[in-house]
């Protein structure tokens, strides 16, 4: 896809680490390339939902980072990224000890962007997708 | 609406202990009634997106959280919660000190129900929602 | 809520008039205030699935334009409506003879607006909804 | 996938011949593979909206009986299909003599499978789609 912002890269990694609930989960971005990044982060019991495993909500958060940052690269200098909302299907109870949200946009519009991401485990593979996000991504102009 | 076990409350109550991230959001259960269910927590700064508003992936959590105790208090004394799915709109930027997610069940099935929550600050107040949610959430019988 | 456009009922009727599919379905579009809007159709055959009830489909058809036309009597008389993302959930088999799209705008914003619609039945009632909408709808300024 | 029924063709094509609907929208059905179909249609002036396109429910329905019958493909003879909820974002206009929507199951679980589906115009092509659904689909048990 097509950059407006040749510094994409830095100019998404600055954000990216401003968002501080990514510290909090220890989160990672990985840019892959004009709208595909990827987010990883590994597991912690504090996350947890009643099972053990890691709360369906703290998923959303990885995934919905994905999906904005994705939307982000593609986006001028001057832009910022707003969720206006998401859907989230759980497909598997998140096994594993470490997990990555893999996004890439779907349809860059002027002011709307479409974004879907997966989550996967270490443990469960590429085959076993845990969890899918669609987002809808607004471009704010600074 | 009807309850098929009179100790639900001790039940969600006992089941929303062992869900360590309500914890760590710091995050406290209130049971209305059969099929309602709310759920506060507190600003705080380690939860925040790139600009410095809640993320709306912690707001999903809470809602999640809301929307699966919601149904929970209408299973069986043997039954457990499953999210199948849910979606989220994001109306309004999380401001606030502290927030609120209220949830009822629309249709609660033998094995889909169907809740919807919706997110207050208590800043902004009833009338301007943060953030609304509606849910799909799966009896599990043990 | 506030109007931007005093002739707002007239305008929302003549563009409901220029949806085909809504002749097609036999549907009449009331206006029930700013923001709240109902479309009533009647049941029929053509537009089963495989068990003889109304297709959820031509369901979300009726709570789109609903959604839509909501949003459309708040917006200015030179702006035009477009839907950008709906989800639907099925919560009873579409039994009935007439149908009934409730829907009432959530957050109107400049460019989005939040809307969420009920299908009633007229024999199942109020209380027995047989599907609910959140939609996303944008504003275009023609 | 694995199919449960080596008659699926032939149970999944008899099902969508009793779908009135499809054959109103003049609707066809090619079944790929296990867990993978696609409905075929043309463009008819008769299910547009206010601009002349085909209206976003029309193609729900028929995105709705692709992800329906990619999961039926993957059920045992004795059982049925019950869409639970979608969501659809609409990508782009309508615009096309001809529209396809290609599903594939994301999951297939004993009760609850989730299945993603696009459709495509004839003069738009694969690379731009015009609307996408995820949909949560339920095996009945006859």
């Amino acid at each position: 896809m097509k950059v407006q912002d040749e510094h994409y890269k830095d100019r998404t990694a600055a954000s990216f680490s401003r968002q501080a609930v990514m510290k909090t989960l220890d989160a990672k971005l990985t840019i892959d390339s004009p709208g595909r990044v990827s987010i990883s982060f590994p597991f912690n019991e504090i996350f947890t939902q009643q099972k053990g495993f890691i709360h369906a909500g703290i998923i959303s958060t990885v995934l919905d980072s994905a999906c904005g940052y994705a939307a982000y690269t593609l986006m001028s200098a001057k832009a910022d990224v707003l969720t206006v909302e998401f859907k989230v299907n759980l497909l598997r109870p998140a096994k594993g000890s470490h997990f990555t949200a893999s996004a890439h946009v779907v349809k860059a519009g002027r002011s709307i962007s479409v974004v879907e991401a997966t989550l996967h485990s270490a443990e469960l593979g590429e085959q076993k997708p845990v969890a899918t996000m669609t987002g809808t991504i607004m471009t704010i102009e600074k």
